[in-house]
């Protein structure tokens, strides 16, 4: 019998062949002149659902751009895992800085460039290549799958939460399966399984009726700037802690043994620094860099502006002032709940002489898979048989809209499997994909799901 | 022989345009686009000059805008009188909140609405009509003039010193008068005999190398708006006195007469909450609103910016956070010694992960001139005859640096006799002058002319 690994290799040249087409097709979803290219892209897409072997592939329209869907659901006693992967990319400006152009894909020195190389055009291939190999060497799927794959991630999927609410049933599964972010380091596998959710808003402050004379009525009347500074300033201690009453009250504290894998990955701290240029790090007390990013809540003031910005003086002492200002959350935290919190904070320690307004943001909930679900510690394990380096079971930072999504309204459970790295360029020019990761993560998700067909997710 | 009155009441249609075409020169100093409406206003003053027959009419050139200068010499037994104003205005930004077009001068309601309507060309302007109706009246002027008219006052008149010690004798004079500055209200007619100074920088904080994903490094590095708010919030207790270190050390305190004429003036503050539209005043605690704004020092916040403006969210962490500072200064404070104090405190405040750097701005020693001098005091009484009510002997909030340099280099006494009112915008969109002030104004000045004419200035 051919192995997987035997298969891949006779495939490789052709898997790369048909990657490269995929990634020749401008899927730009912001931009309107891309939409026949969306179109081209869903279609082309949908073909290769069909070619490797799944069932009841259709083009799903939406309010916007389509969502592909394909399935294969010959199991009863096997787990069914949905994979969720998007077809669009961002755009290309500034064109100038590419190397090569972005759709033209160009293999060089073991990587292969071009938009949407890794995110995430590179890194859904992988798992429609995975099933396709599997089919071929197995005679079957060891394990029921749903594919799902959307053209709407890159301005914010806001078609995403109707489709998934109108096909709750039909996207019924397991587990949720993406592979949409990166490993930590390069060569370190990684199973990402938390999130941090983010909720925020704008407070606009106002002062007199316009603009006055700072000679004339500096020191006499509020000044809209102060009052902020002196706003936005009591929101932190001076040990970096948020001070917004009761803002930590309902985090639920990291387990022993989470802190204890995050300090085993030995994070270089001085080498953030020397990448970031900044002359220290700086965070909440008591804690390490990856603990703040990834498992505290913070509270950033995103933009912050008010009278004169341009060169030199102008003595004017301004109307209005604003900031933005938006926390990341993590589980435990109520993304409704925290902006009340800020609403009341804003309230009590608003300085005399201005009236005020806040405008909340869209919000996002933590979210989180228990780090010792059979889900996240069988991914770690499949990755670490085929990379020979310890799985690095990590939270991010970020917030992953869609996670939340299919958190809420599917309730399952959702392993992020990333094989981009950081150093990527994905969002910017020359982005590109590692094809040791291509060839490494092709045989790990196909060990993965035959781990899963073998012990199921009890 | 006809009277001032009557000149005046003739001429009336006649000056309004030529004050109109004078302000519909957009002769913006601080913008070098205007470079070329810069010397398209001082060859229009020059022609002014000229026509209302002073002599010796030069535009004097200087390393920036040219000072316009003309005199009349023709009595050795008269004071001689040299008479400041600038041609140069503010910059008009926010455009969109001009309900008229800034350099198309409008009437309505008895008020001429324009650019520099009331800062500087509309109080200029009538020193020079005020000159011509003198001597088509009299056949000659009754005291000797020096007119000079200078572009860069908006800017920080940085040639003026220079100017001025080059010109040292041909400068020479009795008295200095300036309309450059505020009535107390509406129909009570003002001379202030002090000004405060001027001294300020602007701070520049540097965090990261560039903007940062406030997913991924929020909450572990340190945000440099964060910064900036926690230091200029120390720059204030929540008495409203400013807390750099001695910055009151030097502040000559108010004499008990000139606190009583200032509470003699029943000053309104609560028509002046209704006219800001401000939910109350706010300032130094233990001082009125005009002991505020004339006598004390102030610091106040001018532009603080950073991180993303737009609408909406972006989820950023800004690499760059700035603040403009400036200070109004009394006498008995050095601005050299206050910019030096405010460099020690932003260096002992600034928090920890940020760089920083500071720029000064130019500065202005703070200037008084004792209220019973003849200067003064005919001033006054030309005013009271004229406008039928007694005069307000005031300071101002505003630093006028050219009557530090005056008062420096030429050694004289200073009459600052305002026509313009608070509400008038200055410095702001929808900037006018009330025309019964320019009516008015222009009888008090021929009227004090004629006085100084009679009596001197012993």
């Amino acid at each position: 019998m051919t192995t997987i690994e035997q298969t891949l290799a006779a495939k490789r040249e052709q898997h790369l062949k048909e990657l490269s087409d995929w990634l020749s097709i401008p899927s730009v979803s912001a931009l309107s002149e891309h939409k026949e290219d969306m179109t081209r892209t869903a279609q082309w897409t949908a073909d290769q659902l069909t070619t490797i072997g799944l069932e009841n592939v259709e083009i799903m329209p939406t309010k916007g751009h389509p969502v592909v869907y394909g399935e294969y659901l010959q199991h009863d006693d096997k787990p069914t895992v949905l994979i969720y992967g998007h077809y669009d990319v961002q755009p290309v400006d500034p064109i100038e800085l590419w190397d090569t152009p972005p759709f033209e894909p160009d293999i060089r020195d073991n990587k292969i460039y071009a938009r949407g190389a890794t995110d995430d055009k590179g890194q859904t291939f992988m798992h429609i290549k995975a099933l396709e190999t599997l089919k071929a060497v197995h005679g079957e799927l060891p394990i029921n799958v749903k594919v799902m794959i959307e053209g709407e991630e890159e301005i914010g999927s806001p078609n995403l939460d109707a489709f998934v609410e109108q096909y709750k049933e039909k996207l019924k599964a397991d587990v949720l399966v993406i592979s949409d972010t990166t490993m930590i380091e390069k060569g370190k596998p990684t199973v990402c399984y938390g999130l941090r959710g983010l909720a925020g808003l704008q407070v606009d402050l106002k002062g007199a009726k316009g603009d006055l004379h700072s000679g004339l009525y500096g020191g006499g009347v509020q000044n809209p700037l102060h009052a902020l500074a002196s706003l936005l300033s009591s929101m932190h201690d001076e040990k970096g802690r948020v001070t917004v009453e009761g803002f930590y009250d309902n985090v639920i504290p990291l387990m022993d043994e989470e802190k204890a894998a995050y300090d085993a990955l030995n994070y270089d701290e001085s080498a953030l620094i020397e990448e970031l240029k900044v002359p220290e790090l700086f965070g909440e007390e008591g804690y390490s860099f990856l603990e703040r990013t990834w498992v505290r809540p913070t509270l950033e003031i995103n933009g912050m502006f008010g009278g004169f910005q341009g060169e030199g003086i102008k003595t004017v002492l301004p109307a209005e002032a604003s900031a933005k200002i938006s926390c990341r959350l993590v589980p435990g935290q109520d993304p409704d709940d925290i902006v009340e919190r800020l609403d009341a904070h804003i309230e009590k320690h608003m300085p005399k002489g201005v009236t005020f307004t806040t405008t909340p943001f869209d919000k996002g909930k933590p979210f989180v898979t228990p780090y010792d679900h059979p889900a996240i510690q069988r991914a770690g394990e499949a990755l670490e048989e085929v990379y020979g380096e310890k799985t690095a079971y990590t939270r991010m930072g970020g917030s992953l809209p869609i996670a939340e999504t299919f958190s809420e309204i599917l309730d399952l459970p959702i392993v992020l499997m990333g094989f981009g790295l950081p150093s990527e360029n994905f969002h910017a020019p020359n982005e590109h994909f590692h094809l040791e990761n291509f060839d490494q993560g092709l045989r790990a998700i196909c060990n993965y799901y035959e781990k899963l067909s073998k012990t199921g997710l009890s």
